[in-house]
């Protein structure tokens, strides 16, 4: 039983798990969860249900109604926008011209509009912001412009620039040993490594998300992290601290990029350790409250009350294009300066890209990781927040250009959708940077 | 382990265990959660941790910190503000004076002063509007004006205000039978019952809240309603609605005047069956996006998803202060109206006197219960939201006042908290009558 109930702890609480198979034949539309009828009437029939007894919720296409409704399958703790009003952005909306753009798919050269690729990318909510006006925004699957959305690994990007701003402000030295700051983890495989090491991901882990093996680390992370009271035979760690005490060395840090989520929970430690705050307080105080938020955002919390750093945010399509916005002005957004430029500047330049391509990105060449960003060096400088399904803050200074894309495609696996997305964010950026 | 799991679960669930043995020298101050660093560090040390292993969250004074954070402790459903800018209230603030004034205790005749009665109630916010607006405002403990707190049994008045406009407009017919509504409850106490006798709670239910028999009903109810996985041996009841169709009935309905939340899980059932969408959703699209709301709220939900109707509200202080505001204004706020006149009139009428007699409620003497409001029948012609622990909504319209109270009091019986309270707002109203 115990080995049942982790599991079912785990399904729901890791977002990459649909490697069940499923038949290749789902669409956005078919897969639409309003006309699946998710979690519809009182009470949902059995075969609607998302809840309780199955507890499989991330699993497709059941994930389309999920992503959306997080708060309501697990605790979470709440990114608070204060009571100021919010600042509304200002429209110049040019759908028709967006939609009917063009680009071809990365490896195939197929050719593909932009409208098409927002349902062959099972996109929920879309946003494209040029000069700080929106000029094309859309809604779709479970999302509504007042409605919530899973960033998934997009969260490691927030806790990524917190670290970076704590950087620059001195109160954080990326050079400084882990062991230092958290001496909890001396033992760990992060004890030796640096807080830089740690932001870039460059640390060397004995570490396997490999799901189909049941031993795999990743199902003990998964029980530890689960909000659930422990079953009373369970004797493994609780929560993502005592967990993260146990993760083994593996190579040596610093020699090649390692997507791995346990480094920004190490770093989420680190931020709360010397702030002596949540990462959703922070969150709160240095950028929700201050950016003109619509929305308040959440984050999914552990047994013990701490934000899952690596994964757990929930927020507006809006807010998430203020952080976009707020990345592309280096710090500023609404004639408020909210960290110093630097911390752009940082992020921007990008980490070691031998590293990076040690990981073979095949869709990301020439690429780096910086600070829990994904950079492209690519001639217009564009930078990202990136979280499985499809998940995307797309920044393009050159352009002048930010992109925020919600979805809930069927595959974890952002390399399956990226043939059909950056070359598409490309094409708009080429447009935007014509018309002007 | 099933029993020591349902227990557990039972714990986080019922907002009215406070049965547990406790010095009596607890205070507001030296039980104040910051003072006592609930949940403080990264990660908290073991003894001040409110979550797991221990989940007795509502013991005092944990409870002191639990009842704004109910949210990072299970899942929950938002109630929607919307995305218009919010109203907010005019101030007259007239604090000194107000703390300056005393009351006779009931029972005891024993002289206290409001200012002494905020502690003496353990209150975590006060709010006192008059004449619409701000006179008086505190927050103490975990509360602070953009916190949320657990409205606790309050949450009913919001589900019988609903059903209240759903009877005015015609859409719930309050004389019918529940079984014509709900076939599922047909072999229920309920089946027979009528719409009314469950809105006035004076139906006739064989259910106990006896929380020292560990055969009670409602360590059933909290097992069914728990939102965490269920053990694998687990075989009774899955949420709120299965629960309630196994509650078999005692005595006859329309005598007596019993109060038991499993009432208002029904009322909500009614609701959510007649108007198709779930009370979160009916109560943002009817109150909570058209009163100026500050804040959205939230509630709790069952394993399926299924709001807490009779319990699972958390909110803001000012915006139960916007409810007051537009039951006082018999369904007006802002200049807006959100219902009939008629729903507050039905309500404020009040219910059979000689039914809720029965009940024997000491503190509350000529009383009565409508719609899941409590009516004093006294001169001013209150009437008043309530929740176990010192919340209240109490609305008095001669005075042209409403009072709002969030409280963390040690014990969850009202009756041991109206003798300093009751008269206090009196007195409050007596003063404001007074000074105009």
């Amino acid at each position: 039983m115990i080995r049942k109930i982790t599991f079912v702890l785990s399904m729901t609480f890791v977002y990459s798990l649909n490697q069940h198979v499923f038949a290749d034949n789902w669409t956005a539309k078919n897969s639409d969860p309003q006309r699946l009828g998710w979690m519809e009437g009182f009470p949902p029939p059995m075969e609607k249900r998302i809840m309780q007894p199955d507890s499989n919720f991330f699993s497709f296409p059941k994930m389309r109604w999920t992503v959306c409704h997080i708060r309501e399958l697990l605790p979470t703790e709440q990114i608070n926008r204060g009571l100021n009003p919010s600042a509304p952005f200002e429209y110049e909306l040019d759908i028709d011209s967006i939609n009917a753009l063009s680009f071809r798919l990365m490896e195939t050269d197929e050719v593909m509009t932009w409208k098409e690729s927002l349902n062959a990318n099972f996109t929920d909510g879309m946003l494209i912001l040029h000069k700080g006006k929106v000029v094309y925004e859309y809604y779709n699957g479970c999302l509504t412009e007042s409605g919530k959305h899973g960033a998934m690994s997009m969260t490691k990007s927030l806790t990524g620039l917190l670290a970076e701003i704590l950087v620059v402000e001195g109160t954080l030295d990326d050079t400084a040993l882990v062991s230092s700051i958290i001496p909890e983890l001396s033992e760990s495989a992060f004890g030796n490594a640096t807080v830089r090491q740690v932001m870039d991901m460059t640390t060397g882990l004995n570490y396997s998300e490999d799901y189909s093996d049941p031993n795999a680390d990743i199902w003990n992370y998964s029980a530890a992290a689960s909000p659930w009271p422990k079953p009373a035979e369970y004797s493994g760690p609780n929560g993502y601290f005592e967990y993260l005490q146990t993760v083994k060395p593996k190579g040596s840090h610093g020699d090649a990029f390692n997507y791995m989520t346990i480094n920004t929970d190490v770093l989420g430690w680190i931020i709360s350790r010397l702030s002596g705050q949540e990462v959703t307080e922070l969150l709160s105080e240095r950028i929700w409250s201050k950016m003109g938020a619509e929305l308040d955002a959440y984050m999914t919390v552990d047994g013990i009350g701490i934000p899952f750093a690596g994964g757990g945010l929930s927020a507006g399509l809006r807010d998430l294009g203020r952080i976009g916005q707020l990345m592309l002005n280096d710090g500023e957004i609404n004639g408020k300066r909210l960290f110093d430029p630097v911390v752009v500047e940082n992020i921007k330049k990008g980490a070691n890209k031998a590293a990076f391509a040690k990981a073979g990105y095949t869709t990301l060449q020439g690429g780096s990781y910086k600070s829990m960003w994904w950079i492209f060096h690519n001639n217009n400088g564009a930078f990202a927040a990136r979280g499985v399904h499809g998940q995307t803050i797309y920044i393009d200074p050159t352009a002048d250009m930010v992109i925020v894309r919600f979805a809930s495609f069927p595959f974890a696996k952002n390399a399956d959708i990226d043939p059909s997305s950056l070359p598409a964010y490309q094409a708009v950026a080429d447009y935007l940077m014509l018309k002007n």
